[in-house]
């Protein structure tokens, strides 16, 4: 799973029937300081994620089997929203 | 899943029975304000994109198995039309 | 799916029993203009292509399942021969 | 699989169910010195790896069937931990 | 499937069940000319490939189902060692 940062949302009428009801967050790729860069993709959210939150990203069929539909269009899920990471017995991030 | 601009078409006339029906279309890869830059790839249109839209793009087996037959060899759809995209509150890009 | 173009291939004499009846070809990432650069790859030739040509490259578990063994060992496959690709209503590159 | 250098752990209060019993570590991808650089990353830990310890991860499908759970979200896994790496004949890397 | 050179080898007492029986090799990328550069990874060796020999390699799913047991952590192995490697019409490579 890769660390990302919510920084924002997508709109998408027109999408197939599997997307109907995913909300869709834009993500910018993070590194262990929380400190996003490189460019955003789309990712379905599964747990109630928020902007600015750092987050966990599935990517691929573990995306698309765990939105609950292993038909499912998904291939980047937001599966978990980071407290802290620690590197080196220190928090190299701390959700404030 | 990655955003993506319909920038053209590409025709194949010798090709897998599984693509016969397929509209592919060539697709580059855009940012959250909808600028498209880097190297074009191929994808098959799932909900009727148009030239110069900003689109949601599936890759992998969530392409393969949402284009409708678990044993076709896509491995990338078009499944959205993005109609905005919105970064920290305001619109970094509203479809025209 | 990828651009590609052939530019040779490879012999493999001790290989998976999977991959025994396979043509492997040597494919180099192509533009929408036909040109190749980067690093060639393998890939297995489900159409008949020939060295040259520009071709659509499947890869993953799509390239597995399409070439019509799903414990196949092949990730990447040829599944179409590009005749044309079109941007902004021009041919960016037509088979000669 | 790639080789991975653990530098430290997440917490993630919210998550999956499926992750819920999950130990998160932060990898560093390493080179054949067991020299880290780049982007960490986050992955399941199912051999009991330790930080500062150099491992082996597989990465999609693989680590997600591995992890014993074939609908997981873990798209990353920890399947190893490494003893010693030769190159030539000589260690390039032996754990002290 | 990339081309690869096999340049070492890897020993991981401690792992999961499913890889114990597995020769892990160390692979460098390789180009058609069969010169290796880039970042060694860890592959699964299925065909009994030596030190110096450039191979085959397949990746992600395909790798894992060709390792004879689908729920293996298995996500790169060497399916194919290559003899000879053409480009157009003159060998690039020649295994000697």
């Amino acid at each position: 799973m890769i660390i990302g940062q919510v920084i924002g949302s997508a709109v998408a009428t027109l999408k197939l029937e599997c997307l109907k009801s995913a909300k869709i967050l834009l993500v910018m790729p993070a590194d262990a300081n929380g400190k996003a860069s490189g460019e955003p993709f789309l990712a379905v959210d599964l747990v109630g994620a928020g902007e600015g939150e750092l987050v966990m990203v599935s990517q691929g069929s573990s995306a698309r089997v765990s939105s609950g539909n292993a038909s499912s269009s998904v291939d980047a899920a937001i599966v978990g929203i980071l407290d802290s990471l620690e590197v080196g017995g220190n928090f190299s991030f701390r959700k404030e």
